[in-house]
């Protein structure tokens, strides 16, 4: 097997270079999908394209692909990519790492000489964030067939600017159509975003997939009255009933480990007031696991428990699923490619499933996806001090030249 | 013993009269503190004391006294009352039926030609509800000695009004010292504001005295993470934490019923944001028991659980007391003057305690002090669904009557 390896310098001053773009005070970036910050990473990556040679091309939502020829330039590209955009207070490798990695894959490819059979293309997909326009990862839903053109374009940002307005300003309103073309394979590289890899000292995740979500809204509603005068055995305490219920979410996690997430993020009381039992309390439950199956199970397993709390208090109870993002498992040669060629380079690794959303899962909607995670630090992101080391961003894009290299000679 | 009756009737439409002073559209009254709507209260209550032929007087806080003589002027006075002022969504009787009961207790003895030994006094208490100004009952406290006048009269509301320039605003600067001056008993009649007294069908609360007080801010301090991506065992999960706080709270407080209550009132959780593991919770605590050396117990106690919680879960802790009201015990022959009436006019009663403060409490400080509670409908107050029957209205009355005249006539 080939054992090719990237100039992880000329990588790692690339993302110093363009972290500069947007930069914070704290070690950050602030680089809001479509802003004029984002517009100058833009016309930089393109400008890194154009010296590496490629053709580049821009969609109608604002995507770019930078293309390096194939010897057979019939044949579907093989195809990386992340995004440019960060959330208010982002770190300097979320999404960009993806972005820039493709690009120093293709100028290796260019420094060894080496001509795939395939096409490769980078590419930076608009908005992933989803920060400035809801949802996040709109351009690469459009492209995945998930959300149509139209209702890509309109998305809005707080002050009433679409994406379809914000892309004509800053000049990326491409007159490529956004999807419907073959890729042969997508690959994603990322930082972890969690603790797992630092924690197990793995430099390599190979991601299998990501995993399924159910979010739902409580409400608790019990009897409003004095904190002073009202004795215990005649109280319908909303608030005590709700933390019964997220003191159940979190064991469910907890006995269902090491792959389910349980989580409260949201609780919100009435009247609030120190000297008033609380009458209503509504709370958020995020419930995730790789399976479907089981995370089914959890979420019934979350409102029995919840009903029954309830039932005893003689609490009213309100429990409702808002949202269900169903379980990705990621293309079988994908994962294979990824896995063999940490496994040439000899890299610590471990496969692993992605908690939070990307790019890639919308892209396996059209296009075999695979993606390959690197450690971050204390598995901190969306956060100024995010922070990866040299050694792994290089090590990551290592796995990707020589993945999408495989991917891209098998014809 | 005497066993003599109000005028349930009289005292019923004196209420009913009164409660349209400041009416609300959903049955109750809006009569804040020193307002244009109190002063007509004010002003009618004056009115009512002068036709039964009371001398009345204002002091310095604004705290109105209406005076009927005894036999022996010289004597100290039997006094009883409480406060005109309503909660901004308040009831018809909160208050103002102790302040009206008192009118009626001297229009009662007026009816029966009954002369007692000691002067009788009916009062109105400034701003007892502390919703206009904070703190509660500051004009008794004043009285009490709990506060200073130049204190009492700075309170500002939230326009920056001084109780001392509304006073001179509506004509009730008085210009008699507030306190000060001997009193021989003081009772209050008042609903309970509980669920006691309805549930086991006593018409008469003969209050023991007032629960004592602790209050505590909690923080829980863990780490702020990515719902999807940090696993379970690698969370600080601050509302977890806190959710186990809050039971074990309520837990301490069942666990010594029937005297104690705990109570969260308050609980806020940052950053609020439904896929993030909250970092960091903070939430109040409200326990009280009778007995100063139990409440003291329950606070440490909850201390310890919280300490043992934040160290099992690695989570910070601070833990603070904020606040500590010491348990009121009332005086014995007031105690037994309730006592005595009730069983004289055969009444069902039972020992009650109160679990909020009265003007009694501050008023106990330099005078013999009791109360009175009698039902109220489902336990409701500070609301505009208050309500209270006729008869238990005359029925607390025809008590108060026949304390005052024992206590009048003991000399």
């Amino acid at each position: 097997m080939q054992n090719f390896k990237v100039n992880g310098d000329r990588l790692w001053k690339s993302l110093m270079d363009m972290a500069k773009i947007g930069a914070t005070e704290k070690g950050g970036v602030c680089r809001l999908a479509l802003t004029d910050v984002e517009k100058e990473a833009r016309d930089l990556f393109v400008k890194w394209c154009e010296e590496a040679g490629c053709t580049v091309s821009v969609d109608a939502m604002g995507n770019i692909f930078g293309r390096r020829p194939g010897k057979n330039n019939d044949l579907a590209p093989v195809m990386t990519g992340s995004h440019i955009d960060s959330q208010p207070t982002g770190g300097k490798f979320d999404g960009i790492y993806g972005v820039l990695s493709g690009l120093e894959v293709i100028r290796s490819l260019n420094d060894m000489g080496l001509e795939t059979e395939r096409p490769i293309e980078v590419s930076a997909w608009t908005n992933e964030e989803g920060s400035r326009f809801a949802p996040a990862m709109t351009a690469s839903g459009v492209f995945g067939g998930v959300f149509d053109l139209e209702y890509g374009l309109s998305r809005a940002d707080a002050d009433g600017k679409t994406i379809g307005e914000e892309l004509e300003r800053i000049g990326y309103a491409g007159d490529v159509a956004c999807g419907g073309r073959d890729i042969a394979a997508f690959f994603e590289v990322h930082i972890e975003q969690g603790p797992i890899l630092e924690a197990e000292e793995k430099t390599i995740g190979i991601v299998q997939g990501v995993q399924g979500m159910r979010w739902y809204d409580v409400e608790v509603t019990g009897m409003e009255s004095h904190a002073g005068t009202t004795p215990m055995d005649r109280r319908k305490d909303a608030i005590v009933g709700a933390a019964r219920m997220v003191d159940a979410l979190d064991n469910l996690g907890n006995d269902n480990r090491p792959d389910a997430r349980t989580t409260c993020g949201m609780f919100d009381i009435s009247p609030g007031s120190r000297n008033v039992i609380p009458g209503h309390v509504s709370f958020s439950a995020d419930i995730r696991h790789p399976d479907d199956d089981i995370l089914v199970g959890l979420g019934e397993q979350f409102g029995e428990a919840c009903r029954k709390i309830a039932a005893d208090m003689k609490l009213e109870l309100k429990f409702e699923e808002i949202w269900y993002s169903p379980p990705v498992n990621f293309a079988e040669n994908c994962i294979s490619a990824v896995e063999q060629a940490a496994a040439a380079l000899g890299m610590p690794s471990r496969p692993i499933i992605s908690g939070a959303g990307h790019d890639a899962v919308y892209i396996s909607r059209v296009a075999p996806a695979g993606m390959i995670f690197i450690p971050c630090e204390d598995g901190v992101s969306h956060n100024e001090i995010e922070a990866a080391s040299p050694e792994d961003v290089a090590a990551g894009c290592d796995v990707l030249l020589n993945a999408m290299v495989t991917c891209a000679n098998d014809v």
